[in-house]
């Protein structure tokens, strides 16, 4: 089963494919989506939908694992990482792919284990699990993944 | 100049077609877009935006309309109406056409005189202006109307 993880957001859009066998986790592609500011909103969600639709194409994962939007006190950015989040799922549905969604807390307890471990104890796990040389960057790269691998260790 | 005026929102997006001929109004087409609840949230996205991209190319317009967002107390509503506007925005770019934002104290300025008018003055001014025998219903396609008068208005 291919999962494709995905921290969504407007400036950067984090995105990991894992590949599950077994009990085997394997990253098969994992970046970052950039949208630069300074640009009009309608472009930049073109450019998110239209690198997710590539991104879709190019692997044709068997589902996409998004996190769960909370709203924090930064109600600007909310707005803008709903919207990014709203072409995002569009991509998905246009490409036939089931989405699934995660909380922070379901994330952090698949994958370390623990609701309320720290970024860093995620990072580690993902390194860990994925057999990585280093921690994947940006922080959403890894946080994509750890989405993925959430879905991965739910799913049987 | 043909404006299209957008109330966004994931149930029901009222839109409106209003054609200005010097400082004359007359309305196109108006309704709204319909999405059923129970559905899953990527299905109705899907619809929201191949609703938009069905108006846009059979009228053409010039312009978009759209109310910009604030958040309220309602913030899992506020989520969905900001991932629907992130699809009516992708549409309106796909498709060429430039977006203007107006708050609804921008609205009821342009179109009561007065930022604090009641629903019901904007609803009056709206049929008043369009010369239509009767408010359109539901609200949100008298508000996408409100819309894009106001940026009639707003645009010698």
């Amino acid at each position: 089963m291919l999962i494709l993880g995905i921290d969504p957001g407007l400036a950067t859009i984090g995105f990991g494919f894992v590949q599950k066998s077994g009990d085997k986790y394997r990253a098969v592609e994992y970046g970052a989506i950039i949208t630069k500011p300074h640009q009009i909103i309608e472009k930049r969600l073109a450019e998110i939908y239209d690198g997710m639709t590539e991104l879709l194409e190019r692997h044709r994962p068997d589902c996409v694992a998004i996190e769960e939007l909370f709203f924090n006190n930064n109600s600007t950015t909310a707005i803008d990482v709903a919207m990014a989040r709203g072409v995002v799922l569009l991509a998905a549905y246009k490409k036939g792919v089931d989405v699934y969604e995660y909380t922070p807390l379901e994330v952090k307890s698949s994958v370390v284990g623990y609701g309320r471990a720290e970024k860093q104890q995620v990072q580690y796990m993902v390194k860990l699990m994925l057999d990585l040389k280093e921690t994947p960057k940006p922080d959403d790269t890894a946080d994509a993944l750890a989405l993925a691998l959430c879905h991965g260790t739910r799913t049987r």
